[in-house]
């Protein structure tokens, strides 16, 4: 099982490289890698100025080059050796400029002055480079050569969609974003992750059907809701929102707007009884597309559960997320953490024991025919899934209501329907 | 009152000697002792075979002796010593066997090594004799005779029925079960304690009818609701499983399945003020007729008042549950709380003041007229109760409200009514 | 904004030395002092004997003199020292009589030997005198002459009402009481404080139209509601008993009986941030004219904010509640937080977002255009505004929500309002 962790890692680090912003070629390449290992995902193509809600499609950013040269000629900032140095969106700029000015186009931070920043200015046109704190105090007066070697013009802003048939049209949906240059935890293992999920699912026995997005976030959301919305929610039963499931520090939830979904449930039982310890978030604490798809009047059950969440971890948005902090068994927690919300969703059906008073279970062979003074765990179990089935309840209800893991009652829900004692 | 408790436990041990299982002569004997207290019982008998929901009733079982001589020809094992030494409903046998084949059929408990363990085979035809671990080690190799003069055969199913008419068609359940052979706590003290019970109930003027049922656990109480269910659904508002009421280590309380019906409110209210100290379990924690009365489809409200839980106390369905277990303190006390229960759901009723504002108390005598710092907390008690007598809330929900036993508030209900303030 | 809580506690000395009961010129004569500061209050006679409710108007009562002379010539009771030395309601007197005699008319406190305790008996005719306990234990035995120049005869009973109307037919209540003699937490405070929050509303916009009403306590509610109850009913929407407003010790909150109307929610949302370490009590705890507001069948929305609260400040119904006892700076707290319920009240409203997803606030300047690690708090009070303005909130719904002041939305809510973001 571990294999799997590795090929995550793997897939991650093959698309580590590539400078993605929220549109152009980075985008297309990153989708095109991830075909590779699901051929049934489809791209489009939205033309910039698209309106989308209160949006519209950007411009189109691609980028070849970028560098500030010293006074004494050294090429102190280097694209080519980190996309993030240069500030996403950046305007094309070719000039020579003393200290003074190049330092309002510089971004660090003072308080990890050893970290290149990831910072963007997607909807006003800046230029700009991002470089460690103690490199930016070190430089000197004089003469600096800047170049950016970008175009921002009219073009299309990229996204993918796998669509999964199941025996039912409602779907679960998982959404995750591909528009993050190279950084690791936030963002390629979610990308990757789901691929893998897709694999996983495409090769079970499925009663929801699945509908999945690698898009850039926000704007990409957006866009894809503006086209999808009405579908989605008289299709999506339950959804996640996958991001930051790369290291292996801590699992974390934060919740659908609503908080009560299914979404939420699923996911909640799923943490606590796989790693009880995890980090409850609250819908406050959100920063994702969560934030489109739960919005006023989309209202739509995603939840999200990550390994450490944005925002907490030190090396968030900066050149130390990367792949030294995602670990393949950091991935695979995450994907089997996914995976078993997915397993719950699929179980899960409202039960009814179908007669009257207790079962006889004896006289089928499920109940100690000696009356003792103890019965087992799993016999109580069994009797305590009889007592709530009422047909009011979820499986995923009498579970958190009987206090065992929901899927160690599968094998016995399924006995009982063999008896014909559960519908 | 004291000498209501003698009088239980007096009951208690006519009662002890006798050989009860779920069918035969013991509990016909047994319920023959309880119509000398309560002439009014009626008794029922259940053909075997009878089909009751998922199950059927069993074959009469009636046994007349039962031993073990051992290779020294010593009667080591003698049924007229303990009817706990033959497993309950063991199929007649008589033969001589070698220690290895005899070890196969013997039950002890090596954590209670001199304690007679409770063992029955219901539904799987066997023999089997119980016997202290200690004795059972020192069993020495060599040829055993056994003997079980028992009889499985078509008969009946007995169980007995009181039914006390009063003012109004609602009614309060009892149900206890007299299947048990010699153990006190579980059970003679239940049907003792509902017996008492019931000749109270026969000297009080009542407003809710009673129903109350003396039967085998499990197939008892299902052949009972089979037969009753519909007019049970219809008229009981609450009722109490009785079991376990005689020792005095602890009050217990276990709740119906929906937790929160009027018999599930008065037995804790009534156990707040009485018996604060008390034990209060989780419906998962059942294990008595509740299980049939409160499953999905039958959904009656029965709840449980014990003293010391069944499965909690070490001597539990052993020969260490005897006479000296049970007291006629902890009876009296097991008594006392039912009585209570049954006392507030009976003056239980949806109050209203009559006028707008606070009534006018002072010209009724009933407020001190001279203001001063302080008013009586009896005065409180009394502002209280009509500022929350909106009609929307019965006398138990403002005792809850207002933090008072609602015994406390019936002469204040009473002086109300007669000025013409509450309805 | 100090000069407003000297001006309260100037208009609290002016009204200290008058002798007020729940009838009588004393009433009369402090009505027309705070005339002086509001012109537009109206005054109201009811005739002894008017049916309000379960009660009647009683007889109005006044008094021009009164004292116990001691064996030896003293005065040692003299009512134009303390108009406490008087029960409330005393019937007139003129006679000797020995110190047995004179006992049983005599009140003190034992606890608070020093404290002139405050006695009425408005509903039984008594007379008596009040007096230090430590003068009390003093008396030598021998005749007393005792005078009280009272005059309890066919009146009316007196209030004061302040109606202001607003954009909307819907109503903020006040409710304030004026019925005790030289007393000043409770109670001069409540009118002092009105008085000057009905100026300040005199001077502002007002969406609501308020009712504000100076009565005698209880009666003088009961009078006020037998006459006015079903447009109360219908119109007010929140409203305040206010009492016990003056010292600086403490805030304390007692809820409606319905302990969640808008009254109670906008009250503790207000007290919470303004003074986190306010006293909370339950209903239970009441005392004063929520009585009758909150009673079943009338079920107004009123709640109680108070300073320290009565019965639990150790001066209270005692000559020791004196002018030392009130500041300005207690009486300004509590304006304050009666001034800042008031506003929530009148800005609260529900709210929802036009568009579908996150509005664009970039292109408007309401959102930092460089996405770096941390948006600001101000952002993400507007962001989580915006997530749950979903038309079935209102602001303070959505403050408590998102844990913020409600008042620090408000110049969020206009410029989303402007943008035409927020309806």
């Amino acid at each position: 099982m571990s294999e799997i962790g590795d090929s995550i890692y793997g897939l991650a680090q093959k698309l580590f490289p590539i400078c993605r912003s929220i549109t152009g070629d980075g985008l297309r390449k990153t989708l095109r890698i991830i075909q590779e290992e699901i051929p049934s995902l489809k791209t489009f193509e939205v033309p910039s100025g698209e309106k989308v809600f209160d949006w519209e499609v950007p411009k189109e950013w691609n980028i070849k080059d970028a560098y500030i040269i010293d006074p004494q000629g050294n090429k102190i900032v280097d694209f080519s050796e980190s996309n993030l140095h240069v500030l996403g969106y950046s305007i094309p700029v070719d000039q020579t400029i003393v200290l003074e000015e190049l330092q309002k186009h510089l971004h660090s931070l003072p308080e990890q002055p050893n970290a290149i920043p990831y910072v963007t200015s997607y909807y006003e046109e800046r230029w700009g480079f991002c470089l460690p704190h103690s490199q930016r105090e070190a430089l000197q007066p004089g003469d600096y050569q800047v170049l950016i070697d970008s175009e921002l013009k009219a073009g299309s802003l990229t996204y993918g969609e796998v669509l999964i048939p199941g025996e039912m049209e409602e779907e679960i949906f998982l959404s995750t974003y591909i528009c993050h240059p190279s950084m690791a935890n936030n963002e390629l293992s979610g990308p990757t992750v789901v691929a893998f999920l897709v694999k996983w699912l495409l090769s079970q026995k499925r009663r929801y059907s699945y509908r999945i997005v690698f898009i850039p976030e926000t704007i990409g959301s957006l866009v894809y809701l503006s086209r999808n919305m009405e579908e989605m929610q008289k299709k999506i039963i339950a959804g996640y929102n996958v991001t930051c499931v790369g290291d292996d520090r801590a699992y974390s939830f934060l919740p659908s707007r609503q908080a009560d979904t299914l979404a939420d449930k699923a996911a909640k039982h799923v943490l606590k009884y796989l790693h009880p310890e995890y980090e409850e978030y609250s819908y406050l604490d959100r920063g994702s597309d969560e934030r489109q798809y739960c919005s006023p009047g989309i209202d739509l059950p995603v939840a999200s559960v990550m390994r450490t969440k944005y925002g907490v971890f030190p090396e968030y948005h900066t050149s130390l997320d990367n792949l030294d902090l995602i670990t393949p068994a950091g991935l695979l927690g995450a994907y089997e953490v996914l995976q078993k919300c997915i397993e719950v969703i699929e179980t899960n059906e409202h039960v009814k024991v179908t007669v009257l008073g207790e079962p006889q279970l004896g006289k089928r062979g499920l109940y100690p025919t000696v009356g003792t003074k103890k019965s087992s765990q799993r016999v109580r179990d069994m009797m305590n899934l009889i007592a709530y089935a009422d047909g009011t309840r979820s499986l995923l209800e009498i579970a958190e209501k009987i206090q065992v893991p929901m899927w160690h009652l599968l094998p016995t829900v399924k006995k009982l329907k063999e008896e014909g004692l559960l519908a």
